[in-house]
């Protein structure tokens, strides 16, 4: 049984957050600055294995997914990984603990990529001891669950980048990683980008497979030797497992992947790319991302209008794949797609057929502890908050309630674009979104550009530039502190949320540092 | 200055074979059988970087192949890797060590994938200590010069797998690895299969990207991000280097890359193929591969006659591909080329274009240390060999006067297939190929099921499957003690080479273990 604290040690980082220097046992470092905190280590050293352990026909199928995660020894402790790839519609990762549950296993932390509403009968586990804590985004339920106070273990919340850090670094050790992949051959090799439940990349197992001391790979349709492409690679699976139906494809297309059809949101899409055109971002041969969030998503339509207009293209735009990422791919108006995750059907059709449609991972794409990583190549990023404070720190994670609601995603990793946009709504259910200061700081606000509301664009006193190159635009050009004024004289000013001062998770920055400290609810 | 001994403490290993237990003042181990040797220790574990130490832009361009040696901090006794994508045609090798030479820099160990006998200048650099020794192929000049006792250091040979296995197990720790890439990107993504010197699948490179301390990529062909397809992660990458021409793609194509005309070897590969359909090996959805050299190539040939008579299709080709791979492909004789080295231009292309066309690296074919390999997979494997003996051993490295010649390759690795079979004439030059005990064992005889020669067809007693299944043949199946009969009735009983007792190189089984040891000639 897991017996130390949830946390120890607080100090005040460099944000002026108060976090906690050891976590769930092990030791962690306070947030230092962007690209303050210099690694000294070595990356995490797997086992040497040999092929005279693996079957020589590369035959590695088993019956269930019991006796796989019986052969790979699940016991008490371990850290079992999942992935978010079927976004709401995973059939695996409820299994999994299922089984775990069965066989009595207790104390185990979950490593998912992320979580999601579908996930919700796992609070059963984290109440009865088979789960201790979860690594990774906390939703929904399990957010609401661990903004409680209920989870025995403190979670810690890591960018899609911070995730393949800490498996590469060895701050997070993966007993078994379960992969669900939509088509494998039974040494193991998977795509993700066919099958009957086709969800497109399988990116975000990529660290798992290549640094877990057990690797099931699942499927629900295997295919001769080779499966091609092998998006994991057979040669770091030890078992597969076929059954009935791993994932509902359909599910893939949640809230947060379709674009917006609000009038008002389609106003701040609008202004961002009038911005950036007006800036000069948009030119012969720019990229761009944007983050998942309908109104971040609904920007390329409006690239596409001005790109079609000029006559110009894209070099790649960088998804979460749409429609309208690969119409724009399709009609010319890029020359690649570099694809970290597919947002829906058509992202994935593309992805099957068309050569320029890339598969990237959080390796290439975003991984800080590399010899760099291509967010920081990528001319605008357009991402989401939940809020976003007079210094420009922004917040993804919870919500104006103080709850745990949102994972990360790759929204740390994008703010090293070279510009980074924030279309919000300057408030929410009469609640202002620009504030005096963020509940919990997910990103400095060094790294965030421009804030664009309905009501004015503030662009961030840092970018002389930018603020330079707007100062005859037609935008409403304001500063932040009028913004917050506005959203104040409407909405009045927001009450404090009340905290305890129990942390029950902490965010972790692209680096692997405590960023903030998450508290639990005042009930 | 490296002072250590070449090697030390010599012992018997399982094959009888007196080899070294400490090389190059690194301890080794004695081969123990296929299979017999269990690591217990872990993959070498690369320093942490970070992404705050790389340009943000992505720009890692320098101007002169000199000045990333330099600040990749280039120094006495490192280790620097090349590769053989050019085989005879690269262009780099010799620049680095001229460049090293002109620093005065001393004792370094060269690392090549293979070696070529375009790299004879670098005798020089032999004899005047900036190279301490070679771990790679000492083919054509470096293999004389080696079997003369003449280099420093200890010569330690490795299949393509075994380069790989060491590397990836820290045996060989890379200081710096120098990749040579027909096309690339400012950021170091890279890929051989377009390009002015477009010479195919840089797969050999792949462990030295992964776990190099220092990589530079050298190209001449620089494109804007993202160079597609990323044969090499840029995120790997420390320098890029743009010169005038780093390869001469024509020269791809060397002596051992090209099928025979000979009548009499194309007679050997027409006897193998039939023996393949007789034995029920050529079957729908069977796989192949043939080795370099010309006799092997050529099978596929008489495969492709098989499948287009019979309305079947193999469903991968192994390759080294070239234009009769190639043409199975697109006539739709086979499903995939799983290729590991492109042998010729229409290779290349095909790998260009040809969604089928898959390139795979050593680390999925070949390492015997992952969880399984592709080489155990495939139904059979036609390889070449210098010599082979009654118990099956074969020899690929040194030539019958004893004098190191080749480089393993893949061959090692390819013995793993169901059926290996070596199609060699039974004699070269009157000297009998077929003896009573190799010169150097590189693969031990329980692993080679066929030995095809144009007097004879000898079967491994133990494949007493085989036996039986070829008892009806009307092709003249004999024992492997008939052949040597013929071939020593016909040329007289060989004489032995003189060797002195001193060691010069020694050959690495596949799962780093010395299989056997080579020695100085006499004069």
């Amino acid at each position: 049984m897991k017996t130390m604290k949830k946390y120890d040690k607080l100090v005040k980082n460099a944000l002026g957050r108060i976090v906690p220097t050891e976590i769930n046992g092990n030791d962690a470092v306070a947030y230092r600055g962007i690209g303050k905190y210099k690694p000294t280590g070595r990356k995490y050293a797997p086992p040497i294995v040999s092929c005279a352990d693996y079957p020589a026909d590369g035959n590695k199928t088993l019956p269930t997914l019991k006796e796989a995660l019986i052969r790979a020894g699940l016991k008490d402790g371990m850290t079992i990984s999942t992935h978010h790839h079927f976004r709401n519609g995973d059939l695996i990762a409820e299994q999994i603990f299922d089984i775990a549950h069965e066989l009595g296993v207790k104390d185990l932390m979950w490593f998912p990529s992320a979580s999601f509403e579908c996930h919700s009968p796992l609070v059963k586990y984290l109440e009865d001891g088979t789960i201790h804590h979860i690594e990774g985004s906390m939703n929904g339920s399990l957010g609401r669950f661990t903004s409680d106070g209920k989870m025995t273990g403190l979670g810690v919340l890591r960018s899609h980048g911070g995730r393949y850090q800490a498996v590469q670094d060895g701050d997070v050790h993966i007993d078994i990683a379960v992969i669900a992949a939509p088509t494998a051959d039974a040494f193991g090799n998977a795509t993700g980008d066919r099958g009957p439940a086709a969800c497109g990349l399988l990116g975000f197992a990529l660290a798992d497979s290549q640094y877990a001391d057990k690797v099931v790979v699942v499927t629900d349709n295997i295919v001769p030797f080779p499966c091609i492409p092998w998006q994991i690679h057979g040669n770091n699976v030890d078992y597969v497992v076929v059954m009935d139906k791993i994932g509902i494809p359909e599910k893939i297309v949640s809230g947060t992947t379709e674009i917006t059809k609000s009038p008002d949101r389609l106003l701040l899409a609008e202004m961002s790319a009038q911005f950036c055109d007006e800036a000069g971002i948009i030119r012969d041969g720019f990229s761009f991302q944007a983050g998942a969030g309908g109104t971040a998503l609904s920007i390329g339509v409006y690239f596409a209008d001005i790109l079609r207009e000029r006559g110009m293209k894209a070099r790649f735009a960088r998804g979460g794949s749409n429609k309208y990422l690969v119409n724009m791919l399709e009609e010319g108006l890029t020359d690649y797609i570099l694809d970290g995750q597919t947002f829906d059907l058509e992202g994935v059709r593309s992805m099957r057929e068309n050569p320029h449609h890339i598969n990237t991972s959080p390796f290439t794409s975003y991984n800080y502890h590399g010899k760099g990583n291509f967010a920081s190549m990528v001319d605008v990023a357009i991402l989401g908050a939940t809020e976003v404070d007079v210094n420009f720190n922004a917040n993804v994670v919870t919500h104006s309630d103080g709850v745990l609601l949102h994972g990360i995603g790759g929204w740390q990793n994008c703010l090293f674009s070279k510009c980074t946009i924030l279309p919000i709504p300057l408030f929410r259910d009469r609640i202002p979104v620009v504030i005096d200061e963020v509940t919990t700081i997910c990103g400095p606000g060094e790294l965030i550009d421009v804030i664009v509301t309905e009501r004015g664009i503030a662009i961030n006193p840092l970018r002389i530039d930018l603020i330079e190159k707007m100062k005859n635009s037609t935008l409403p050009i304001k500063t932040i502190q009028e913004l917050k004024a506005e959203a104040e004289a409407i909405c009045g000013v927001p009450e404090k949320i009340a905290f305890e001062d129990e942390i029950v998770a902490v965010v972790k920055w692209v680096d692997g540092t405590v960023i903030d400290s998450v508290r639990k609810i005042k009930k």
